[in-house]
């Protein structure tokens, strides 16, 4: 099974930590994102959207990490990771949804300014963050973990650009609960950092 | 079983769309939006996100839209909707990937701006819509369905604000493949509109 990868990217950090996590080996293959080989082939023939990562697992090809969180979690891993009724599931997706939405475009989009210098509204990035960061402070402050009160792959997809928001200028000072939730799932057996966490 | 609802908005739409299309009965509790309602009791307590559509079955209240459609799906709906394999699961997760992502970000931004008034950049919007429709295109020029060759919640998930982009400028002119999608969909027994499409 091969993960077509960036270390740098969170989005592919989830994938490399989610695998650690739950002893899944991946093939890591590392693509030159500076040269654009992600969108030459093989990766572009694999991802028609030229993004990273992207799983390949015999005849089956995924793009976008939460994608790739489910597939590995249903196929590979213990059910705990993306549970086994509509309850669950769904109360799982809702936090897919915010880490695509307003994490990927608060501080995860903060940090594609500051550390890569792409040209996004740095503004309504740290507008997005703040207001992100208090719904997820006070989640946290009543749950040790996002959802089903257990590690699940919503911790492993929320985590990684709020854990680099300091990357994009922002710091997490004010948020104790949001701290302390980082600190567990860093505590976790056989969990791996990245550059920047 | 309740939903807090917004009749123009998209992400409502494709809750009622679904629940219409399997025959799930839900009770549909207009929120009024100019009002604030959404930003009080009882919507902000069900979810503090203040958004809408929120869904209410029993102790269960759920928030996102694509976690609405997993949950009626698994829990009230025929398997093919949502698919039972991790490959299938993960197929159509890809999709609601990009609906939360590039459609929302797209299409539906373009939208918010030119029927709403809202502060968002239009072009930016219309880029991101541009080059997901391009992708969408040519997915659907070898696809009858977005994913698993029949209709899933993907097809729900992102058909809307695909359909409505002329609210926000955009023709779909030049996407026969997409027209002829959005009609495949328009053609399923139980399908509903919503206003604008």
């Amino acid at each position: 099974m091969k993960l077509y990868d960036l270390e740098p990217s969170g989005n592919c950090y989830k994938v490399r930590l989610f695998a650690a996590l739950t002893g899944i080996k991946l093939e890591l293959e590392a693509v030159d994102f500076l040269a654009g080989m992600h969108k030459q082939s093989p990766v572009i023939d694999l991802n028609p959207w030229g993004e990273l990562p992207v799983l390949v697992d015999g005849e089956i090809s995924l793009r976008d990490s939460h994608a790739i969180l489910i597939y590995l979690a249903k196929r590979y891993a213990s059910a705990d990771w993306y549970g086994e009724t509509a309850a669950e599931q769904a109360e799982i997706q809702q936090w897919l949804a915010t880490s695509a939405n307003e994490i990927q475009h608060g501080p995860g989009a903060a940090r594609l300014v500051d550390k890569f210098g792409y040209d996004l509204d740095k503004g309504r990035a740290l507008g997005t963050a703040s207001r992100v960061l208090g719904l997820l402070e006070s989640h946290l402050s009543n749950n040790r973990w996002l959802a089903c009160d257990r590690p699940t792959i919503a911790d492993c997809a929320v985590m990684p650009y709020v854990a680099l928001a300091w990357e994009g200028g922002i710091t997490l000072d004010d948020y104790p609960a949001i701290q302390h939730w980082i600190g567990r799932i860093k505590a976790l057996p056989g969990f791996i950092p990245m550059s920047g966490l």
